[in-house]
C-alpha cells in the first residue's frame, strides 16, 4: 500500500475511547512499528495527558528505528474536531474542551503536525484504499456503542469546522412513540441501542447486539423488531443523506458491521423502499478494519510534507 | 456589483417552469440587456425547443449591443442536472430527459457554455453577493409550489452529479399519520402543500400559502396547525442538513419567504427545540430576488473566460 510519494516515515497516533494506537508508517506505507496503549484519562487534564502518551509513543518509535526519522505526525481523536485550526473542540466520553491538540503537539513532537476527527481519518482511508474506490459521494458509518460518520462530498471530506457527519445526533422517528414523535439515531440504531432497548424491553440483560440478532433468527419477536428498529433508522439517516448529499456508497463499520450480511441486506431492502427517484447507493462493509485510523491519519501526516504537497491533490481543501 | 475581472460581456440563460429570463452582463457585472420569454414547452422537443429561444435572444442581445460582443454563456435549468457533463438529467415540469444542453447551446451560440441547476446557480450567487457572506456552510432552500434546494460545504456547491440537495423529497414525520409514518418535505412544508391541505380538510378552495397564514392570525385554528406542520416539516429537514453537513446558515427564498419574519421567527424557534448540542444556523431571507438564478448564471459564464479562470479561487472543483 503507497501512501504517498515521498521519501520520509510519519507518525500517525489514532486516539480511540479505550485504546491509543501509534505507528511509524514509511514512505511505502509500510507500518514499521504499530503499539497501542490503553487511553491515558485524566479529568484535569484531558488533552495534556494526551499528548504525554504520544510524545512517549514517539521517543519510543524515534528510538527503535533510528534510520526512520519522522518528518511529520497526525493526531486523530473523537468527538468534535476542528482539523482547520487543530483543536479538540469536545469529547463528552475523553473530557476535553478547546484544547490546541495540533500546536501542543507540533511543539512537543519538534514536527509539523495535522490533526483531525478518528472517523474522518478512517473514512479517508476508505475512500483512498477501501471498498468504494469508483466512487466519489460516500457516507461512511461506524456503528458501535455509539455512531459516529464521515461525509465525502464530490471527493472531497465535508468538514464544517467539525460538525459535519453528526449522524449519531441526527432524528429519526421514534419507534416508541405513538404518534410522529423522534428520537436521536444513536438511541435506536446503535449496537448499544440495540442492546439497550432489548434488555429494557424484555428484561433480560444482554451483552450486546450480537445477541439480539442471534434470538431474531430464532425466531424471538421482540429480537426481531428492535433489530428491525434499528435497521429502519439507519436507513432513514441514509436517506436523508442521499436527499441532502447525493450518497453514492455507503460504508458500514464498527462493531455492528460484523453482522454483515445479516445487517446490510435489510439496510439495503429498507433504504429501497424509503427513497424514490433517487439513486440507490451501493452498501459496504469497511474493508480496512480496526487500522483505518491510523492510516487515515498516516495519509493525512504525509501531506504535510513538501513532496506530497506538490503532487497530490487528493487532500481536504481547507 | 462586480462579477469578475475579464473585460468582456457574457449571456445568462435563466430557464423556469414559467418563463425564461436571459441577460447580457457586462465585466462590472450590469446587466445590460435583460429579457423574459414564456417558457417554450413542446413535449416532442423539449430540449431543442428551449435552445431555440437562447438563440434567438442571442441574436437579439447581439444586434442591440454590437459594442458588447458575448464571449461565454451560461444555462441554468431546474429538475436534475449533471454541471459536470452538461446534461439535463430530468425535469417532469418541462418534460426533457438526458439532454445534452451544454454541448449543444456551444453549438447553436459558437460561444464556451457553462450549464446548471437553477437553484444551484442562485445559492451561490447568494453566497458570493448576498446575505450569508460570512458563513461557508449554506443550504438555501427556495420554498414554493414546490421546493428546491442547494448545499454549499466549506466553500463550495456540492454536485454530487445533481443528486445532491433534493430537499423537497426528504422524508419529514408525516402530520397526517397516527403512527411514526412519514411523507417528503415537499408534501407539507411548500407553499403548495399549505394551500393543499388546507383546502382539503377545510373543504374551501385558497389561493394560496398566504391566505392561510392571513387565517391562522386571524384565529383559524385549522390554518394555525397547517402552518405549524409545514414550520415543523422545514424544520425538521434543516435539522437533517445541520447534522450531516453542519449547516452554519440558511437562505429561504421562493413565495414562502415573502412572509418573511412569520415563516422565519417560528422556524428558527422550532429548529432550536429539534437540535441538541449542535450550532444554531442563522435563517435569513434570501437578498437578491428573481434575478439570483440569472446573476448565478453570469458568474459561472464569467468563469469560462481565461481571465476568470487564471484569476478565481471561487468556482466548483468539478
Amino acid at each position: 500500500m503507497v501512501l504517498g510519494a515521498a521519501e520520509s516515515a510519519v507518525l500517525a497516533f489514532d486516539v480511540g475511547g479505550t485504546d491509543l494506537k501509534a505507528g511509524l508508517v514509511d514512505a511505502s506505507g509500510n507500518i514499521l512499528g504499530l503499539r497501542r496503549v490503553a487511553t491515558p484519562r485524566d479529568p484535569l487534564r484531558a488533552g495534556e495527558a494526551i499528548l504525554d502518551a504520544v510524545e512517549a509513543l514517539a521517543s519510543e518509535f524515534a528510538a527503535e528505528f533510528p534510520g526512520h526519522p519522522a518528518k511529520a505526525a497526525c493526531l486523530v481523536v473523537p468527538g468534535i474536531v476542528d482539523s482547520d485550526i487543530g483543536v479538540g473542540i469536545y469529547s463528552a466520553n475523553l473530557g476535553w474542551r478547546n484544547f490546541p491538540f495540533g500546536e501542543k503537539a507540533s511543539q512537543r513532537l519538534g514536527l509539523p503536525v495535522a490533526f483531525g476527527h478518528d472517523v474522518s481519518a478512517a473514512a479517508e482511508a476508505e475512500f483512498r484504499f477501501g471498498a468504494p474506490r469508483d466512487f466519489r459521494n460516500i457516507v461512511v458509518m461506524v456503528v458501535g456503542t455509539g455512531i459516529a460518520a464521515a461525509v465525502i462530498s464530490d471527493g472531497y471530506p465535508v468538514r464544517a469546522g467539525g460538525f459535519a457527519a453528526e449522524l449519531g445526533h441526527a432524528l429519526v422517528p421514534d419507534p416508541d412513540s405513538d404518534s410522529s414523535g423522534h428520537t436521536i439515531l444513536e438511541a435506536v440504531g446503535s449496537a448499544g441501542a440495540i442492546a439497550r432497548r432489548y434488555s429494557a424491553k424484555a428484561g433480560i440483560p444482554l451483552a450486546g447486539a450480537r445477541e439480539v440478532l442471534e434470538r431474531a433468527k430464532d425466531g424471538d419477536t421482540l429480537a426481531a423488531r428492535i433489530w428491525a428498529d434499528a435497521v429502519d433508522a439507519l436507513a432513514f439517516s441514509l436517506s436523508q443523506c442521499v436527499s441532502i448529499v447525493g450518497t453514492e456508497a455507503v460504508v458500514v463499520g464498527g462493531g455492528l458491521a460484523e453482522a454483515g450480511e445479516g445487517l446490510l441486506q435489510p439496510l439495503r431492502s429498507r433504504l429501497d423502499e424509503l427513497l424514490d427517484f433517487q439513486r440507490r447507493p451501493v452498501i459496504m462493509r469497511a474493508q480496512l478494519g480496526q487500522d483505518a485510523g491510523l492510516l487515515g491519519a498516516a495519509m493525512r501526516a504525509r501531506a504535510l510534507l513538501p513532496a506530497a504537497k506538490a503532487a497530490s491533490g487528493t487532500q481536504a481543501r481547507s
